[in-house]
């Protein structure tokens, strides 16, 4: 969708006011400044995804508001703050703008990379680097493609191939990049600059949902990086630790927030529209001045937001139980660990997925038939909802719960798991 | 969305070779022909549901293929078949396309108006007019907004209003009104050519579905009628039968077929993308070759399959016995009788709703991520379905028929009951 | 449950003004009288559900009212009547007592097993016997228990063996039972006297529903037949017809008749108790003065009915279909006719399982707290309708449905399908 | 259901060995002590279900291990524990059985009715008596029954009425009434020796759930306190606070714990019937040794687990809000924060019910046809929840948290909000 807008304009800020405020500092803080950057997404979410116009614009205000270098390190200029409120950020940008959303939760994901597998020296680099300059993560890792071709050269390594999906590395700063180091099952992850020949976008994403999330297919030509620069390797070699392997709830978590996010989005609208807009039935014997005296309205959003508050408890549980892992020990935890947190993510996602799509459906109904205008955009919710929740299927999410409830078992580490 | 193309096009007809081929003789014929115009529809839905195009070519084809004069008298060149089949047809063409079906729905109510109120002059003058040019109805009536105002001039009837919306009028030979005689209480339905300066459309139909029904507003400005010609009036006096009220029962199973065409078409649509492309997924344990060997797709088409199959005996049902009652004895309907068919009618609504929302939601579980491309387009049956199904509000059509199974009332007759 | 009574009482008609009336002759006469018999048996099922007596009562009068030769020729004394018309009386006195139902409703299917196998010769004898005598049709035939031992002793096949279920055999007059020929895999049914020696019933059926279905275990033990009464079997040989495994989509159409009966006497049950006893809520601020202005009710009985409306069109629909090709030419059915009944009946069994399940268990909310009490018994339809319809899995169901939606795959004749 | 015992038998500890161990200190303490009084109610729970025998034995055996007196002061004896802990341990008593789940909760609430109304000095009083003796309290306070009557004697309040429903009181060794003073609109609260003439149980409860409540009627006649006992009033005056109010919130979460315990005892109980006794579906297609290799049991374990622990989060954090609040300071609790909690539990009561049924009918689907004998039980979660949740309607508490959603309201505090 970003077919148009092939050059990359010069970065304003359209908000150089967030740099005169102090930099939050609580959790609660770190909220109120997403809910800020979320108003100003919400203000023309509708008009810009109907134009699908690439969102430079939109990372820098995440850079600005200083969102961007919230889990970095207080020394650097980062906000030093934890996963559990990286994740409640996410899921509040998200009910503004599921594209931005999406985008920043995956930024938080990349921009952990490092601590999954880097060495302390890399980690530690990396950190100043991306902090310091506000760097904004993308990644081109998608694992139902081939796996990139990585070649060695002396000292360097050369990734060349192709992936589907990148979501978020066309308006990036850095992009992690994953490949296989050829004629070995070696998988070796860096980070390398976005901006460079080698990483061509082919400007192909066109859903029906987060529109504007750039999450179209690239080709890796040539991008070389040094040995000591693949993270986790030392010498050549990789030492696995279960700690390596938390990307993967970790990011099913973005997923879960981020559908909560779309969720809480689509119902606050809707509520909005049906107090300002939605007119009563003129027909049922009933005494109604107003849409709100209606019993099915509110029924409706006693259900709806009922199921909402439930699903963002269970999150909120999960998310406080995996964030105290991930800035936890990383040498002490246990595979039963990393396997009881992740069956509990698969629940949470699903039931974010469920209650999600039936949220974002139903809200028509409550707002009526005047609210399918296109210029209302009350549909983007279900459209960007539907769109990212097929990412792996949700049956296979329920049968590793299930597995875990009738036979205590916890699921095998994979790109999905 | 039709704001580029405002002047009428030449009609000439995409299809001319359906008239070198005998017409349809019974309601299987009739079927198979709405299933070939269906076929030309699917072709290239999505890209003109994306370019919101004037659907002059679309109405052409339903002249053309005979469609439009299926319920029209055998002595005029129509196809003399009854309400059970225009239905089905309705349904069938709804598949491919749910503009196009609720076209053609329409304007077989809109065909029936004179039939409905009319007198038998009318009636004869009426069909014999339309079957014998294949004209296409339109009609401007929406009850929520104030009634069209009429005033006499001589032995002229002169309205003036305006409405907010107006499906298909634009691309209709003729319209029909309605309006209250200035100073009384008296409703008078009218069947004028659409084409007249009178008659002024905005164009202002931008919804997220049925986005090619030219459905936006209308303004009528001194729109002439003699008064012989309003329906049903001798003398300038109505005489009230029960069968007027049938309007309501007949439009609300248009609706209801629409839906559960728009249902069918997008699990068949879906059925054809999981056999063709869905991949099975590559994790799970069980020997999957092909995604219809994935446990959790069979099943979710069994059990949306099933609920269609479901829904879809009981708007035949009713069909049937609208169908008896349409055909019928004019004088002899009883209130009774209209009562428990637009009862029955709201239940299969209901369910055509509630199933069709379903069905064109889980579509993307079972068709997977990559189905999301807009090029696929399988959100066009969601939108189309979710625009339509807020006519009026499916909660009191459930208290309709809860006040019948618990109290046996009957509704009293409304514009939506 | 049947643990007092073991001694069979003498067979004393309770209801002898039957023989004062004329039979019944066409399927609305049927229905009548079905409704009739329903009527004696709700007025205490309540009771008699909670005594968990042996039905010797109700059985005598389902044969006093004719029910049991609905579908015996006429010439013998039967009714004559078709597969539609005893699917329907099934359903109906389902409504009233879901355990007499299904004793109906596999009687009709036993006393049907000599026309799905026999000969000819085999079919005239036995229709003769049991419609002159009324005699009632138990089976012994549970598929998932080890087949019954056959051994020939000359011109005679002896029987033993062992069911874990063997529904209505204790109170029938004739069994059906199943056995392979020791030594071959031929599977040969046989009909005989119910009241032997050689059946010993155990009494062991104590179960949460359908309990007065006399469904518990049941030994045989050398019971003998003559060969020339091995149904279907000419010189000691069978030869197939597709009509032979009609009788599985015919005995899934009684299961589904079974769970819409019970479904719908619940709603009916339930909606008296409201209209009766049921109190508005105090509180809410509407101005309610009965339970049936309470909105959350109405829907709530709108909704439900809707849903049993559905699946009531589609059991008819697919009762009609099945009871033609059942009344129609043994030799002429296909595979593919049958693989295609099979599944709508699939689909219509899912729909009455699953709309039933959620009847039986919200009536409770539109009844409120006192009709939980057990002289109301309104738990029996739920509890009768969980137990029956584990028979086998719905998800197999669903899945047999989506073979067919997605493939054009007819399920292989099994027990089951 | 308790018509067979009207003696008060001796109290004979079943369990005298809790007195040898020392007691719970910490909330996972006291969670384990639970758990161990649940696997002995577990031990029989079917078995005393039929029996609907009144369950002295088990009010004993949560006396003598600690669990009525968890809440109590510990200089005496108590616990000293918090409502979050209560509400827990609730829920773990209610895996395991319904009926003495609501027992305990209920005399949690009852026990803490003198902190919610009393002066310091009654409440100083009546935890000393109760937690010393380890009381037992039952309620008669049905709000939809008429007040009971109060009038004066001189220093003394004399009670009169009856109550449809008195839960516990006929087990307990102190009873809450509450009733109107004649001539007046004050409400008056007072706890009363249950063992005395005046009251009069009339053993009348024989519901379908909930069996060994002792939720029968009882007659109050000439019960006597003195007006210095009448809950919070001071010299025959009572000064309101908002804490009063909040035993409304409190016992809607002790029923929302019930509904949740209730479903995960279900969900464990079918969890390992599945495991040790539920057989694979013999056709299919797939390789299947055991039950739990159907995708059909697992996804469906999934999916009810996912749900409960969504739920289970939701309660678990209002159990948590609430708790603290009840434990804080009884003049500073606003009404914004009474109302605020009040709709945070009414949407956990809510998710509870609706997850909790679907979890008791569908454990059916994934244990199969024989987990539906009478001895294995399977059948009271279902039945036990259906009769409690229906105490008020959960539609108004839909509506309840829509008007919150919607209109940010808050419930007036009555007797169900």
């Amino acid at each position: 969708m970003s077919t148009e807008q092939t050059e990359r304009p010069a970065e304003t800020s359209p908000a150089g006011s967030w740099n005169d405020r102090p930099a939050p500092r609580t959790p609660a803080e770190w909220l109120t400044r997403a809910a800020e950057v979320g108003a100003i997404l919400a203000a023309d979410a509708v008009e810009r995804d109907r134009a699908g116009q690439t969102p430079y614009t939109e990372v820098q205000l995440l850079k600005d508001s200083g969102l961007v270098t919230l889990l970095g390190p207080v020394e650097y200029g980062g906000g030093g703050q934890t996963w559990e409120t990286a994740y409640r950020v996410t899921r509040e940008v998200s009910k503004a703008d599921g594209s931005i959303g999406q985008l920043l939760g995956y930024h938080y994901l990349w921009s952990w990379a490092v601590r999954f597998l880097g060495t302390p020296q890399q980690i530690a680099a990396v950190e100043e680097l991306a902090t310091t300059n506000r760097y904004f993560f993308g990644g081109a890792v998608n694992p139902r493609d081939d796996d990139l071709v990585i070649t060695e050269d002396g000292d360097t390594l050369v990734f060349n191939g192709r992936k589907t999906f990148s979501t978020g590395s066309k308006v990036s700063d850095l992009t992690v990049l994953e490949g296989v180091l050829e004629g070995t099952d070696q998988h070796i992850f860096a980070i390398v600059p976005s901006a460079q020949d080698g990483i061509v976008f082919a400007d192909d994403w066109d859903n029906i949902g987060q529109r504007l999330t750039e999450s179209g297919s690239v080709r890796i030509t040539n991008v070389r990086i040094s040995w000591d620069d693949a993270a986790g390797y030392v010498n050549r070699e990789f030492r696995p630790l279960v700690y390596n392997t938390l990307n993967l709830p970790a990011i099913q978590l973005v997923f879960t927030n981020l559908y909560l996010g779309i969720a809480q989005g689509a119902l606050e609208t809707a509520a909005a529209y049906t107090r300002s807009t939605t007119r009563p039935w003129p027909y049922g014997g009933d005494n109604k001045e107003s849409a709100v005296d209606e019993w099915y309205i509110l029924e409706a959003y006693g259900d709806l937001q009922s199921k909402l508050w439930s699903v963002e408890a269970l999150t909120d549980q999960v998310g406080t139980q995996l964030s105290q892992i991930l800035h936890g020990d990383r040498e002490a935890v246990t595979a039963r660990q990393r396997g009881e947190i992740a069956v509990r993510v698969a629940a949470a996602k699903q039931r974010a997925i469920d209650v999600g799509l039936e949220v974002t459906s139903r809200i028509f109904e409550v707002t009526g038939a005047r609210a399918t205008a296109s210029s209302v955009g009350l549909d983007r919710f279900w459209r960007n909802l539907r769109t990212h929740s097929l990412h792996d299927p949700v049956a296979y999410k329920r049968r590793e719960v299930g597995r875990y409830t009738l036979l205590n078992e916890i699921p095998e580490p994979t790109w999905y798991t």
